[in-house]
């Protein structure tokens, strides 16, 4: 390995002495980030006013930062373009699909996919006319229910909850075999796997920044779509800066070139000002690294968790192929259980019903931080810490 | 009057000697922004990290900002929801306002709309199906194309190039009479004229926030739906933080209450926090004022320019009643018109083919600046200053 990890460490702004094992949820901030928004508000838009579209080159941002992402994802350079929301991407990129395949009438997706990506779904295939099915099966199943009928896959790479990887290639190669296409979400992906879109052949892929790309609360999510089909897809969302020639104003809409045509409305500026700063800690870390340091890290935790944590049920894969750059165990309170160790200085998160979620980061976690997270936890499960009335009263976000 | 607007030019920071008359693209920087940002990046969230979604209450601004819009388009309190680009809020209001009125096939714009609002919804009628079409007329005729086949009005109140403005509570009720629904685009309207939102019955409105409401590059998007129907609407992007339980992770989508289920992704929290203290300028700011002022203001430039500048084609009415907050004029080379008045620090824009285009923007536009900037219109068309090779080379964007 020929990263320092210690050395990305210290370009995040982290709380003294928080292990913070939710950079799957929302990234911590990193030390570039103040100063470039910053930058971004007086010297671009308070100084340059409108001009900054042209001189600070904002109307390119989208590209450009998408081109930073494409590397780490394994895209094609041109091939990803930010903006908008995570659910705005994946409707996207169904609607896209569904149109490539007009005489295809099923969507194929599996239960440990995100819900908001079948909320979307649903809502698009409403609007499409009733002959249109969302078919969803567990996640072990989706090779098999692969069938002619299927007009597109729509599969989330890493399990929210679970932290179960997909064989995105596999799962790919299948899906084309039946003429279908292939959406892949990389929401808990991106930036905490060694992701390979353009090998793994998918035909759109979609993720947020916010996670393990630090780009702070709501920060802009990407869309890729590969190359081979970027000037065939018609966009459903045909907003104006997708438009060929957007300040001809014309009133028709002629789609633009290639990854162009996905972009819809003005890009949030300031927030793409934050994700570029953001994006810098990855200057000279590879996937490959990410990844080795990745399975060290979790493989760490479930190990000492296992031998010291008697009562916890783990719920993420131990084969390495089949885990994301997240760990989860079951417990029957373990939302009572998480509310103990973020009292103790331990952050990872709950999701409903019993499952106790830890995002492992290498960009700033070390072997260091897990051992400890293991002792603390440990200690809150001997000592039935987490059994206290205001640990098990629950907050409206978790 | 009771308002000192010498008082709120001073909350705005505005590059020394430029005269802004842009404010209708992109508002200049109100001074309360940075402070408030860089406290959202590093006591919220380089802090807080995720808990600040509940303890720095990002979860609920979409709705808290949203009320404080709704002041400013005479809209309830509640009724109003940040997120996304305007496209979006486009495209949500009218699948909404077509789901209403599932008998009918016709939606009616006219070609002084914002392109993008075309755009967005060819691409809905597109993915709905072959039989729905949307129908295009001249601005003035609009009244009299309504009829029982169209199921929504999509209108922009003011037009983002002649500054003409529609009658909303005259067209509103027009379609309504035909059992239409009216779908206002407020981009040019909210923070320059007397919105009136719910007195003029509108069904929903949307409108962007980096424009008079000075929110900054990419600020967010704002959609109001009329009480009586906020609680029947179908969002067609369902989105999770439009689900009634978002944080449940249900695998089905169940519609939030009210105003709520027309959220849809994780909201832009910077660029939120942005517009929040963007909004601090309004206090005390009533929208009659506000109107009155522009009024003024523009009934000056008009005055003064039809006398001191020949060979300008007014674009806007001189009927007040007609009449946003930009004032625009052509002439057969106004882009080089423009780009000579830039240079000369009075920043307008231009938009094809051939309108020099003016915004006034009370809160920190004085008739001082309207004067001056007349003049240097007057000096530049006298000595054809505008003549010169380099104006004439169109940049990408303007």
């Amino acid at each position: 390995m020929t990263v320092d990890f210690n050395a990305t460490k210290a370009l995040f702004d982290l709380p003294e002495g928080l292990i913070y094992l939710d950079g799957n949820s929302l990234g911590p901030l990193p030390r570039a980030v103040p100063a470039r928004i910053a930058e971004a508000v007086q010297q671009e838009w308070g100084a340059m006013l409108i001009t900054a579209w042209n001189r600070a080159g904002w109307m390119e941002m989208p590209r450009r930062v998408g081109d930073r992402i494409a590397r780490l994802i394994g895209a094609e350079a041109g091939a990803v373009v930010m903006g908008d929301t995570l659910s705005i991407k994946v409707y996207q990129a169904l609607a896209s699909a569904l149109e490539l395949r007009p005489e295809r009438r099923v969507v194929l997706s599996d239960t440990g996919n995100f819900p908001s990506d079948l909320y979307i779904a649903d809502g698009l295939l409403r609007t499409l006319g009733p002959d249109y099915v969302l078919k969803t099966v567990a996640p072990e199943e989706v090779a098999e229910a692969i069938d002619e009928t299927v007009a597109a896959i729509l599969i989330t790479e890493v399990d929210y909850r679970t932290g179960r990887r997909h064989d995105m290639a596999a799962l790919t190669a299948r899906a084309h075999a039946a003429g279908a296409l292939a959406i892949w979400d990389l929401a808990h992906s991106a930036g905490a796997v060694d992701c390979e879109v353009a090998a793994g052949g998918a035909d759109f892929a979609v993720g947020c920044s916010y996670k393990y790309l630090n780009s702070g609360p709501g920060g802009p999510a990407f869309i890729y779509v590969a190359p081979r089909l970027a000037d065939q897809v018609r966009p459903a969302l045909s907003g104006w800066l997708g438009h060929e020639s957007p300040f001809a104003f014309d009133l028709a809409y002629r789609p633009g070139t290639g990854i162009e045509r996905m972009r819809v409305g003005t890009p949030p500026i300031l927030q793409l000002a934050a994700l570029d700063a953001a994006l810098d800690v990855w200057e000279g870390v590879s996937v490959q690294d990410l990844r080795a340091r990745s399975l060290e890290l979790t493989d760490a935790f479930i190990a000492g968790v296992t031998a010291k944590c008697p009562g916890l049920d783990l719920a993420t894969p131990l084969d390495h192929k089949s885990r994301g750059s997240q760990v989860s165990f079951r417990h029957p309170e373990g939302y009572a259980v998480m509310q103990a160790l973020i009292a103790r200085g331990v952050v990872g998160d709950f999701r409903a019903p019993d499952i106790l979620r830890f995002g492992f980061t290498p960009l700033y976690i070390g072997l260091d931080e897990v051992n400890r997270a293991v002792d603390i936890l440990a200690e809150i499960l001997a000592t039935r810490a987490w059994d206290r009335a205001d640990y098990k009263m629950k907050a409206a976000v978790t």
